[in-house]
């Protein structure tokens, strides 16, 4: 079974747009705030908006599920205050919730956290709450910079992040660190910002103990990790200076990479350098980077093909990969694995 | 010859220290300012903290010349106003201009710029110009988020920089793109904030005009590239699915990446991917990661190690890398290759 940890709902159903454009207008300028109940999204618009996409994608690219969660840069934390947030975050949820009902062995449900800038993360707890025990949801994604660009949040090492971490703990659930859309001028959302968190965030974890206070804690750091795979070196050099251990016994059983690097010399080095059990495999289709590479023909994000191809890779690694790590950071996943 | 084209002053002596820190408190609690004439820094002082270290290295690793600057992390531009910041980096590139006259064959000379939070870059044109003019310095290092940590300067490729890249190329001189210490809790300098700058600076001027106003600007961007080499494909999308030219095409003869990247996957997935023309030879040391791998028994930043073995390189693409690209960077490089 392959499964996909990290997929966004990026071709969500226009009148969701339409309300959010309303809710960013109401929330600015002081106005009454749209109806969610007049949103009109209907389950053949869902349908559609996925059989030519996420579904289409992985009947071509031989992928069986998707860890699926809303569109990372619409989470837009920064836009509006918690009230704002926790309205969208909950709708977006819902939303999600109904892919997954329509699709259940095609899609397990991850959910975004009414987070807002300044706010205590401990305030998400009940949001995760819901989607965990109402919605069946097996995991969050949880944005270390609420500011959208800025980075002007406590380290995810802080003790203000504990009560989350231990709300996750709680229901058993792993959280992706993601940001959201950039409104920082300086990055761009998907080239530099998102990349620019994964590292920023292994960097606060690796010379914390926040593990030896959650020693349960599972955390994900996308896009194959920003820029450590490539650094490791730099990143192992920096850990045993201040003596920590190495950077495999520090990842261990509570960091994890995934593998949306796009070309094939990235998915050599990434499963080269960092253990096999700390990488799971993921594409973020239908997303950040779309369309053909002209060199090769392929999609860029098919992401399976460069792991299909890594060197040096056995069938027992490549398993965990695609699987078996999946299953361990997600425990609440229960789908079998289909009839091929 | 083998020229290093990224190195600090990190062995200062320590007078210096007791300047800066004055200096800063008095900025901090609106004191009077430390007096600049009684900066005790004798020649052999300056002698015995290049012997022991950067000397010593380049002896022991086989490198002649290092292209050499201020301490990075030490220039901090947030710290006072520009006043402050001015007197700072007369002081450190008088140190620098000191070194490079007591071991010209062994330094050429690179700036700190008297940048500060708000101001505009055009103001450092001034500095610059001594000291190419006065010091013959070769090129200068510019701090594309003198807030130290939060990127809330405009995009490199605002015009609010123009003045200052018509200053480099009227005086016909590289950046190196570099910030400096971070003074924000989320961001590691060395080990997350440096490396977020280089890959936000790079997505910048991948979708930009920049070039096509300025032909001829010449922009190094360290550590590898940050993020970039590694996430080539993510890049390349991005670019592409922008109406952007290859990345190659984009870099050409004004983008570069030096190889402070200190371990031997990182180094060959540089040369893999980036082209032979746009990659040169740097160690950072004595600088960001100290000490030797226990794996290998060898000094993590000992980069000339990596490239001599890197997988496929031509001894064509090594005269490049090691002395080749740097003279063609650094036009106003006039030593001669020594005779070994």
């Amino acid at each position: 079974m392959i499964i996909d940890c990290h997929g966004h709902y990026t071709t969500e159903p226009k009148d969701l747009h339409r309300f959010r454009q309303e809710q960013t207008k109401a929330a600015k300028d002081k106005l009454q705030m749209p109806s969610k109940a007049a949103l009109k999204m209907s389950d053949d618009e869902i349908r559609e908006s996925l059989e030519g996409a996420q579904l289409k994608l992985q009947r071509e690219r031989g992928t069986d599920l998707t860890i699926f969660s809303p569109r990372a840069s619409g989470m837009g934390h920064h836009i509006g205050d918690e009230r704002v947030s926790l309205e969208w975050s909950q709708i977006c949820n819902d939303l999600i919730h109904r892919v997954v009902s329509l699709y259940p062995n095609n899609f397990a449900g991850v959910c975004q956290l009414p987070q807002s800038p300044g706010v205590a993360p401990k305030n998400s707890g009940a949001e995760l709450e819901r989607c965990v025990k109402e919605l069946g949801f097996i995991g969050c994604n949880l944005n270390p910079d609420p500011s959208g660009g800025y980075f002007n949040a406590p380290p995810m090492t802080d003790k203000w992040w504990y009560p989350f971490y231990e709300k996750m703990i709680e229901l058993d659930v792993p959280a992706m660190i993601h940001v959201s859309g950039c409104c920082n001028p300086a990055q761009h959302t998907t080239g530099s910002y998102y990349l620019n968190a994964d590292t920023m965030v292994f960097m606060q974890l690796i010379l914390s103990d926040l593990f030896k206070d959650f020693p349960t804690l599972k955390l994900i750091i996308p896009h194959g990790g920003g820029a450590v795979p490539f650094h490791w070196g730099r990143f192992r050099g920096i850990a045993l200076n201040n003596n920590r251990p190495e950077l495999d016994r520090i990842m261990s059983n509570n960091i994890f990479f995934d593998t949306c690097v796009y070309h094939q010399p990235g998915i050599d080095l990434l499963t080269k350098v960092v253990p096999i059990d700390n990488i799971l495999f993921a594409s973020e289709m239908v997303g950040a980077v779309k369309g053909l590479d002209p060199r090769t023909g392929q999609y860029f994000d098919d992401t399976k093909r460069y792991v299909d191809q890594a060197q040096g890779l056995t069938a027992a690694d490549k398993q965990k990969i695609f699987e078996g790590n999946a299953r361990k950071v997600f425990s609440r996943l229960k789908i079998k694995s289909p009839a091929r």
